[in-house]
């Protein structure tokens, strides 16, 4: 009896006791924060699966969106257009890693995320890359896409 | 007669068109980006005046805004620390001028802008520096407030 009291009580308690995890696991910016790092893994998936369409995807098929890099550009259609060129095949493409990735709600309807980029490539392939980049996100009718793309490539490490 | 009523008439027109500069200014947008501008343009006043703490009043006040360059940095204390540290004085502050400022308001609490800056500096006190830069502003109780900052310095031009 005093065995099954204890038990009783423990699993009263594990019930009772506020767990950080279950916490954030029930709240609502939890989702969102969970659907965006969802978007970043399934890019560098299709990346890495060769698939510039798909990755594409991760962006809001707007002519409004931007992108910094050495200048600002505009719109999906062309992005899509300039990752196609610099990235014709499989090989160019390489393997795309993010790490770091912190994705931080601003309200229900935009979010931002900094985090860094690896790029595993042949030599002859261009070699490897790497750089951080930051995000804004809007939670569109199609779920969370990236409006705003500032990402910057650190220099070469020399041999 | 005639012409006191084509006076009236002309003035009547006037008043009735369509003024696309009238109708822009009348939007709530477009004060929302002026106040962008102006908060742009006093960041660049209060620095060139060597003023960093004036200049600092231009992001929120708060742990949590997020400054990206070669990593990721947090918070307006440490933005500030950093600052009074790698600008130690009106020498080296040198002169900053914002280029190409395009705000874009996301709602009407959040913009994002991108520009350019150009620091203009004598060689002892560590030369130019050019670079771009993307910023997210949130509208608070105190004004519009920079709460991301990615901002790229381009390698130094070689001579």
């Amino acid at each position: 009896m005093h065995r099954l009291f204890s038990l009783v009580a423990f699993t009263f308690l594990l019930l009772a006791a506020p767990s950080p995890s279950a916490h954030a696991q029930n709240t609502p910016d939890s989702s969102d924060i969970l659907a965006i790092r969802h978007l970043m893994d399934q890019q560098a998936a299709d990346w890495n699966g060769g698939d510039m369409d798909r990755f594409a995807n991760g962006y809001k098929n707007s002519p409004d969106i931007l992108f910094v890099g050495r200048n600002v550009t505009r719109g999906y259609a062309g992005m899509l257009e300039r990752y196609r060129k610099g990235y014709p095949n499989p090989a160019v493409m390489g393997i795309l890693t993010f790490t770091h990735l912190e994705p931080v709600l601003l309200d229900a309807r935009f979010a931002t995320a900094t985090g860094n980029f690896h790029l595993e490539r042949s030599p002859a392939a261009g070699g490897d890359a790497d750089g951080i980049f930051s995000l804004v996100f809007e939670k569109t009718m199609q779920g969370w896409k990236i409006i705003r793309d500032h990402t910057t490539s650190f220099p070469p490490a020399k041999p």
